[in-house]
């Protein structure tokens, strides 16, 4: 039990806060060309708490797109294990910005919930390991585990670069493990191990009817209508009924979860009474025939996310516009492939398309699937500190969102990735209020001090295990 | 012949052009409020330009609403017919900015068509009837006909407050005939009179789904996504392969044209290859069974505007949003009613809303629909004024955009309204790049000169025909 490390922590828990407040107020948003100075910015200050701590080596390095910022303790020997922990420091954008109870880059703390942007997904997550580490360093000199640390610029705009950076500094980053907080749990007494996550197609369908916006006055009922087209397209894309995906062969890869998994999953206390009061919804809905937790975890989806063009401003204006689109994106889980989908979805798409319009179809983003082995002993290590951070057992569940570089780091360096997060399912993670409970970035704190604790004896186990095993 | 103001106003066009340019370049756009300022900018400048060419009792008088810009001229005595010139002085956004090649609010020539938003509708229209009345005061000192001029600021936000505003001053405004230059011609050497005109119902959909934009990832197939909900709803508005509304009771009003005007429709020089060039679409398309002149005059429509709500951006978000949203207006025919036509759009609506959301249907505008005697005296007039202003016999074709007023002139003033336009179908009303052509600004001034030259002869031919006929 690192009872020093964990008093010093709780002493701490004012700097830590603050200090994680102006890493928050920088608007890092990835995915706006104009945010470049900002992402720049982030890494910068980054490297500059990471060498405080006393990280060593501790660099902003160079990738065919925004840096990673990497830094290490080695001092633990060559007998103990090697954890590589990865997050990112770039943020979702923050539109609709009128919906922000508080300005989105102004940390600000309501209930004992701090709302930033990036306060859960990833900043202050990221930030909860530092600050373990800060508090390990601080009281006994040395960490129990050698320790690499990579934070990513480009997570939220699905990570173009970092599969490339990893491969070229596979002998940099070698591990035994791969630690990642950027998930949530589904209480705060109730803490959960993402085993896997679902990957991603995301498309862009672009109709362009007349050459130029038309008076619907003059032209309607004679010249069809892109949006008119596009909702039809649309519409053919999901049953109404079933909300199964009409895209031929969309399922033909689709893997079931096997038995242990299934036993988990129906553990799980996720009922639909629980996402109604979660989100706010009338009702929930989704694939006939499957649970909600099911729905989350070990099913694809479809949903659209905007359909730019026309008017859409207040009050009304009859134009008969030339261009409609839409932004698509198919969450995909194993053994489905995210070209394979693009191109069912493109060939789907223009199979649907009149003759009255052009279509387009472009791939925005794919990204892969993950999966890791619930009987890891990285992962055990990780069940036990939750319990000595949380007093819980975790749960287990495959992570509905999308992180591609977790099928990468296990490709690439042989290595278990194991998702330990400490968001919230309200965190409001993309969306206008993101938040992070205070108590959660405590307990994160504390349950990463315990994972370092734990790792060494959870890895020999596992070492003197396979030994005597074969 | 008017000899003399038709030589005038040609030595006149560089004057009229530059006075017309002053004009355009006020940005009077009636739906957005911060334009309220540029409004009345526009309201008095027209009075200024009004009573500078020697109309009297000019005034801008208050509506609930923006004001009404009134002038008249009434020295040809009780024996001489009198006319009540209508048009508007509040022009569309400008949106899409992007796609004006010149600013929207510059006058700019090319290739001798005048570009500036509301040069064709309806400044450069209003602005032509001015000059005509300019040269034959400049030219006789007199009028052959009485004049009174109504311009309005509210036209393009449907006239909520005109028709009051006429029942109220409806002495004032006595005529035996009402003119209104707002409409197009099929080509430069085709004169066209709109015999009626479509009326309205314009709807917003909204969608409300998660009480917050939500994470896909996390959230996306356990919770129905609004934009998905919207798109089935909207795919049911209308058949895919037949075009045809599937509002029940949509058509139930609307009656076929009559002979004559079935023989007219059947003579217009309408073609579907004339509608592709005109449009830049790939291929038109419209109701089964109709002809495009059909489809543009005699047929009711439903058009998509936009679909506010969710992620527009460049680039990819993966929010599942709260809120999708569409605007929505059907141009209506005779006999639809629009706020029966409202009724059973928001009714078929709500009957495709599943339970997972709550859909709120609002009307953002209703206008009715007109039909005006091909035999009247004072169209009859206009159709002789066309041919002695372009040299060709003009075309009659219902318009197939909105003009609430026409309707509302005839039932509160009992007379019969001439839709007399100078505009082309490539104007760009309501579009990017909207322009006039100044071939059709000198010929309408030529046109309106002869228009009040004739019409004496032509209500007295009438008054006659009509005495002895008792």
């Amino acid at each position: 039990m690192p009872q020093q490390p964990i008093a010093y922590s709780r002493m701490q828990r004012e700097h830590y806060l603050r200090t994680l407040n102006d890493f928050l107020r920088i608007p890092s948003i990835s995915t706006l060309p104009e945010a470049e100075p900002d992402i720049q910015r982030a890494a910068h200050w980054l490297a500059g708490a990471m060498a405080g701590i006393g990280l060593e080596q501790v660099a902003v390095m160079p990738t065919a797109g925004y840096p990673v910022v990497y830094g290490e303790w080695l001092g633990a020997g060559p007998q103990a294990p090697t954890l590589l922990y990865y997050g990112h420091y770039d943020v979702q954008p923050v539109d609709p910005v009128d919906e922000w109870l508080s300005p989105p880059f102004e940390p600000t703390v309501r209930n004992n919930q701090l709302f930033c942007r990036g306060a859960s997904d990833d900043k202050g997550q990221v930030y909860l390991v530092l600050a373990a580490v800060d508090s390990y360093l601080r009281t006994t000199g040395r960490l129990p585990i050698n320790l690499k640390i990579v934070v990513e610029g480009e997570e939220e705009i699905s990570s173009p670069n970092l599969a490339a950076w990893v491969e070229q500094h596979k002998a940099l980053l070698a591990c035994d493990a791969v630690l990642i907080c950027d998930s949530g749990i589904l209480a705060e007494d109730m803490p959960l191990i993402n085993h896997g996550t679902r990957g991603m197609a995301y498309m862009q369908v672009d109709v362009q009817g007349p050459a130029t916006d038309l008076h619907s006055g003059g032209f309607g009922g004679a010249v069809d209508n892109p949006f008119n087209v596009l909702v039809r397209i649309l519409a053919q894309l999901q049953d109404g009924a079933t909300r199964r995906v009409l895209i031929p062969g969309f399922y033909d890869r689709v893997l079931p979860p096997d038995a242990l998994e299934r036993r988990l999953l129906a553990q799980l206390p996720v009922s639909d009474q629980m996402m109604q009061a979660l989100t706010g919804a009338p009702a929930v809905a989704g694939e006939a025939g499957y649970t909600t937790a099911e729905r989350l975890s070990v099913r694809p989806t479809l949903d659209i996310h905007g359909m730019p063009g026309g008017f859409t401003g207040e009050g009304k204006k009859t134009v008969l516009p030339a261009k409609a689109a839409a932004k698509v994106s198919m969450r995909l889980v194993p053994d489905q492939d995210p070209a394979e989908i693009a191109a069912l979805f493109e060939r789907h798409v223009r199979s649907l398309a009149p003759a009255t319009v052009k279509v387009t179809v472009r791939t925005l983003g794919l990204a892969r699937w993950s999966l890791v082995d619930l009987n890891d002993p990285a992962i055990q290590a990780a069940a036990q500190a939750y319990q000595a951070g949380f007093g819980a057992a975790p749960l287990f569940m495959r992570g509905g969102g999308t992180l591609p570089i977790v099928a990468e780091f296990q490709d690439i360096l042989g290595a278990p990735v194991v998702m330990m997060g400490f968001g919230l399912p309200d965190d409001n993670a993309h969306a206008p209020n993101e938040k992070l409970s205070l108590n959660l970035f405590y307990r994160g704190i504390e349950t990463v001090i315990h994972y370092m604790a734990l790792l060494p004896a959870a890895m020999q186990k596992a070492s003197v295990a396979a030994g005597t095993g074969e």
